[in-house]
């Protein structure tokens, strides 16, 4: 099958649990189905370097500073965007992103208390122009988020085995965040099955870029 | 012995191949033995989350852009700091570290091009404060670094194996960096023994700081 060119890129985003990879890849094979050349990636990671980072990153017995930490990120995602992300646009691809510089803006700017903003000037210098057409965030209580992640495994990684007041931190934080962002899509994924957001999130692609 | 308590930030730094980790590790010997509190440090490294990055940043079969480079060293700086500089100057002690900030303003800000200015500022952000008392610049012409190297390993790091043209940029970086730092001092170790050089480092020291 000839595929389709088509340049676009979509992230997903949101607290932990919210089933950010499981859309991304049903997503990713709708897409393939369609005809379409569809790159899935994550953040961190994507890149060798960049799953190296993400193992220093998500170690649960490291001692990391916030700073330390959103600069481990911002390292990942500049090796990231350079390797996979920007060339796969350039080919005029979909590339599909499981995480991506926001997610920074909440997690070390907001709930780890750096400051939005200052993340923020520190992603632009990053990601040089690359940004996402469209970002879901899956939004799910942090109880629920938890009792997702506690029913997959029992090692928790450096960020999901936070307690819970971060947790809520983290799901205010993309609320706010979503407020000044125009590209962000909301989809409240409680007692919702992963084809019923699957769903959604077609429907939404098919009104907006008649994908 | 009682120790001497001294609070002190004492950088070696320069291009590959000066014998600064020999130099740091003769100063450490010299001034612990005359009853000072020393810890003895190096860059990138230090803690276990720097030397896990350090093993990224110096691997030579990886990729990795010059933007992700300099926000890996940052990571492993914020840590450095962190975990082991600010606590040991906090308690009074004498802080002899192998490699410091300015080294990325050199190597990554002039060498890879993303520009000096550029590079200080996002140390600034990182080292919170710390600098340096004083740096000891090992100046070498890279002929003569490269070659040092040469006897020591056959297995040269990502940094090591840049070709030539790399290590000049390298120097004249450091000479350049020079005429903007009040705190560095330069040595020639050019045709000079470990021990000369060592003895160079204690008069300055002596004189400077009366240790």
């Amino acid at each position: 099958m000839r595929k389709t060119q088509r340049k676009l890129f979509i992230v997903f985003d949101g607290p932990e649990g919210g089933g950010k990879s499981t859309q991304a890849k049903l997503l990713c094979e709708h897409l393939k189905q369609k005809g379409y050349d569809v790159v899935l990636t994550r953040e961190p990671g994507g890149t060798k370097m960049a799953e190296m980072v993400r193992k220093i990153i998500l170690s649960p017995r490291l001692q990391i500073t916030p700073m330390a930490e959103l600069l481990l990120y911002e390292a990942a995602r500049a090796q990231h965007i350079a390797e996979v992300i920007a060339p796969s646009l350039k080919e005029n691809k979909i590339v599909i992103s499981d995480r991506f510089a926001d997610a920074s803006v909440v997690y070390q700017g907001y709930a780890r208390g750096l400051g939005m903003k200052f993340v923020e000037t520190l992603n632009r210098l990053v990601v040089g122009g690359i940004t996402p057409d469209i970002t879901f965030i899956l939004d799910i209580h942090p109880d629920e988020g938890l009792s997702r992640i506690k029913n997959r495994t029992k090692n928790f990684d450096r960020m999901e085995k936070e307690d819970l007041e971060f947790h809520h931190k983290i799901r205010e934080g993309y609320l706010k965040l979503a407020n000044r962002r125009k590209n962000f899509y909301i989809i409240d994924v409680n007692n919702k099955s992963s084809q019923e957001v699957h769903d959604i999130i077609v429907n939404i692609l098919k009104r907006k870029f008649k994908l």
